[in-house]
């Protein structure tokens, strides 16, 4: 599904070292069980940025209704991870240490959208940020905003041990 | 369930406003789907302090195999959250404002808690604050650190309009 | 002083509610003495936007020379608040409610500039963010992000009680 | 200067790497010149724990008159950071990745004491927090809550190169 045009995905600023990235990361994604369980897929990826869509459905809201915002830290997570993932060696592993988020709005809406991107990539250390809108009857409201520290696991597999 | 020995609940710090605080938060936690599909439940709760408990499930985990990280996030929210809602008055909504998170070990075992405590209560905003431990064969470590802000809107329905 | 042509304030996105905001927001900085300390400045001032720059000065430095974090954290405190006071009605007080710092290269150069945004501006609650670059020899390093949420106090003096 | 009652040091729980830790600790915040221009000291140090106190001086301030944000949190990120700092190796130095800080309170008072304290010490990263209490009529108030990400760059000097 195409990115609404109010938010298209940014300009390529970043050269992938591992030229498979988005077959890697796709298949890394298809594992994350629990990505699986709230319905959330990858709708556009390119080095260093990755979005990620979530349909509402009822079974992911809070006591008012609104989407629950640990579901919206959860795809927003995952769209800084995939992004910084893309821009990474085909062997290794990559661990979210820290991240912040700000709920900006009620997050109501036939769909959400996190958009994650590269800030400063990093041999140990990446600093990425995302973008959560919620989409609905063809508008955009801008519902989070998240900030998130990773670090990369040279020579780890990113599987099970 | 009681809590381990090693981590008790905090010693009662606040007086709570609505003397019937535990059904109010105990209902509205009910209320929050979300939790429902992932299997958090509240195992303790307190003026200010709220505990939620996570059984471990295979579909709640990234693609190591480990808990998501925005799942720890999403029990480490409510149970600030449910911290701070229950030193609010009877009729009033809260919502999160922000929060920050540093992930401190992979998540393993057979369940996870979070621990939520206010820090400092306020009129509009309550900061809190939670610790989330995963428990396994009898261990129990220190897998992850939240620091969140919440509002109070005065007068608005903790139920969909 | 003008910005640097490779990061030119953003387009105009708001508009100002108090037409005197700007030698508003100005009076009030001068009133910071901290400020004053370090020998931080307001370069650019518009709706939701404001730069504060600081000439590096070696007692601004910690242990291995570089300007300490907390400086870098200081101006960008600045930078997001003022961008925020700028929105806000004449008769107001702004406090800072939180912010979150990821530093992202060691800091040396001739200057820094904060440039601080609003993001999401609120009848109580704003979120802002600041990028702050460092200057050296014509170039310039991005080497910290801000975000920050900061609370309005309707009627509230600015000044001291 | 003792610590007041209220706010013991902690316990000690952790072991030091490098026997002469406190002096290592000592001369390398003598060397943050920042710290000097603002008047921060050390008053305890222990092996995960530092105390930083900063008597009030009017050229601390902010607009109107409390001590500025980003003066709080440069004692915050310094304690946390010399209690990084302690469990270090001798032959390392350390570098702040990122923190996050609630401002509880208006500061006002005599002196501000900055408490930090290692959460989570670890081979690359350590996890930090610190509370900043500010001290007034021999009454202590909490005014802040700092989170904080270090990382540790081994064999590399604490010097300027």
């Amino acid at each position: 599904m195409p990115a609404p045009a109010a938010h298209p995905a940014p300009a390529a600023r970043f050269q992938p070292q591992d030229p498979g990235f988005a077959a890697r990361c796709r298949d890394s994604f298809a594992r994350q069980k629990a990505m699986v369980l709230i319905g959330g897929t990858i709708a556009e990826l390119q080095p260093g940025y990755c979005e990620v869509v979530l349909p509402f459905r009822d079974d992911l809201t809070q006591q008012k209704g609104f989407v629950h915002g640990g579901i919206i830290g959860m795809i927003a997570d995952s769209a800084c991870g995939y992004a910084a993932f893309s821009l990474m060696p085909a062997d290794c592993s990559l661990v979210t240490v820290e991240y912040k988020i700000n709920i900006l709005a009620p997050t109501v809406g036939e769909r959400l959208v996190a958009r994650g991107e590269v800030m400063r990539p990093g041999r140990t250390l990446t600093v990425a940020r995302a973008e959560v809108y919620a989409e609905k009857d063809g508008r955009s409201v801008h519902c989070a905003s998240m900030q998130q520290t990773l670090m990369m696991l040279a020579g780890r597999s990113d599987r099970p041990d």
